[in-house]
């Protein structure tokens, strides 16, 4: 008899990326210059393997103790071994609540418990820019790279799941800033593509009942209930009066609305990307008439990287700021010079479109 | 003193939507032909003109007697004959309430009041086809299409506000079929720009409140209010729930995601079909290595438009379908033929993929 349904789901999930991991181990280990001839200890030291051997890759787990990340290093313990790759984990002391300490420890354990080494816990410092969401979440990052540097990590899971991904469709949505911002979390990010998350096509009550199934304690995080947070709110309330109104089939259609939109996105900006040189005068000027030809989604994107090359703040600059500046080259009466975020100044001068630090 | 800002509001969104309308009527006028010499009354009857003026042109408003487009009906009642335009108006009975005709009667008699002439009641069957939403939909565009031939309109208003447009956003999110289905109900629509929404910039309670200041009657669609309609739930519980959690602003992100994503949209069915030529071989079968070239969101809408082309309905042909005959191009092991609706069958053969009716 296999394992339950659940846990199948989980540990395919896993194995899956592990093997994408190991493909992309070895592609770079041979594109990599051979480890110095002074130093032959270095390489073999991170992978605990034998003198000469090329050393096993190491991958970790973020781990919140929650049903999520709990399920995803149960599947990461069993699966790891079979295919010779080490498995750790890592667990992220935020510090927001007395005793997150004691709790952080009893992750730690557990996650020895299935068998993960290394594992450890780290403690935070949660600032306040961006909101107490954003920051918790910069705080945990800076604290995965760092854990992942010291480790020489081949990657590390996170375990978002398809319900978290749906949420992150509805947070950009309002955001109202296009299909960029729609395109939700993506399955491989951060340098040289660190972060690997397996369950982004898992539901949440999937991994509940892998947990269940497996006997593993698991922790709700209280932030996930607080209706402080814009997403405890979205997730107990908005995403469920939605699902009433339109049918259950919505956490799947967000997830796969997010898919498609990081691909028209990525089109985009790559059309963008590949149509700014062919607008630019000889001086590198953006030239108003040949702006006018390009569908206005191109447009649009040439104009807002310009503003970013120019030193506006990626995350303040927004839809309306792009169109206005838009106007100025599909609807120009003399207009004056328009301020964006990061002191930044668009005007048009000569039939040319210039942007610059004011 | 002017007018309410509500009102003020309305006239001028309906203004704008005018000078549109007599701008595309002078461009056509110059590019028809001139009327046939045995014919010289027939052109200028349409627009009551004296013998050898031209026509001025009609814009119907479609009106139900709720408030959005009673509002729509007032502003084009007064910005009309400011702009030489004639204004007439026209309502759809339904048919699906005892004493719809009474109603439709009370619209007619509302609309003359208004000074709107010509003004008719046209009554339609509404079929089942599709649900009972998109069914009277149907019905009442045929109907409109109908009245704005018989009476040679240049134009047919429509009192789709911002917030219809969110809830059409949010429809379109729920079938998870990508960015187009974001993109919500366009300014302009129809057989040669028929259609025009003044108001989807509007929000609702805007126009309630010219109607208030301007004491128009209005009468509220029980269907509006109605849970076993999709949009009636996401109008009185789904969106204010999705407001609750995100924010007032999301009505207006989730318009202007509508816009954006319109804009992608367009320029990526532009490059499909414009690329669509470049992997085709001299037989003008597509080739899966040159598919395979181009960014996903490019070649999922070409093997779209293929299978659209060889007689699967859009309507049916969900994302799932083009991802598993995308799997063809990109994760080739020797499938098998794919079945898509409309009776339509994907296979690749010889390094070709081959769509047609099987």
């Amino acid at each position: 008899m296999g394992p339950h349904p659940a846990v199948a789901a989980i540990r395919l999930a896993v194995r899956r990326v592990l093997h994408d991991v190991l493909t992309d181990v070895q592609r770079s280990s041979e594109t990599d210059p051979p480890p110095p001839a002074h130093a032959p200890h270095g390489h073999a030291a991170h992978g605990d393997a034998p003198h000469g051997q090329a050393p096993r890759p190491l991958v970790l787990v973020a781990c919140s103790g929650g049903a999520d990340s709990m399920a995803l290093a149960s599947a990461l313990a069993f699966e790891a071994p079979k295919l010779g790759v080490r498995a750790g984990g890592v667990t992220v002391d935020h510090g927001l609540q007395p005793g997150s300490d004691l709790r952080a420890a009893e992750v730690v354990a557990r996650l020895t418990a299935l068998g993960l080494t290394p594992v450890e816990s780290v403690a935070v410092e949660v600032g306040r820019a961006g909101g107490p969401e954003a920051a918790a979440r910069d705080a945990r990052y800076a604290a995965l790279d760092a854990a992942a540097e010291r480790h020489s990590a081949a990657a590390v899971l996170l375990g978002h799941t398809r319900d978290d991904q749906a949420e992150t469709v509805l947070l950009g949505l309002a955001r109202g800033s296009g299909i960029r911002s729609l395109s939700g979390m993506a399955a491989t990010s951060g340098a040289a593509g660190r972060y690997r998350r397996p369950f982004l096509h898992i539901d949440r009550q999937t991994a509940r009942k892998a947990c269940m199934v497996q006997s593993l304690p698991v922790w709700d995080d209280p932030h996930n209930a607080d209706p402080a947070y814009t997403r405890s709110r979205l997730r107990h309330e908005g995403l469920p009066a939605l699902e009433k109104a339109l049918g259950k089939g919505v956490v799947e259609a967000l997830a796969r609305t997010a898919q498609l939109s990081r691909d028209d996105a990525d089109a985009l900006d790559a059309w963008a990307a590949q149509a700014e040189a062919s607008v630019r005068d000889a001086a590198g000027l953006l030239e108003c008439a040949k702006l006018f030809a390009l569908p206005p989604a191109v447009r649009r994107r040439i104009v807002r990287r310009a503003a970013i090359e120019a030193g506006a703040p990626a995350g303040s600059l927004f839809a309306r700021h792009i169109e206005e500046v838009d106007r100025l080259i599909t609807g120009w009466r003399g207009q004056g010079a328009i301020n964006l975020p990061g002191k930044v100044v668009a005007q048009r001068q000569g039939g040319r479109l210039v942007i610059r630090q004011g």
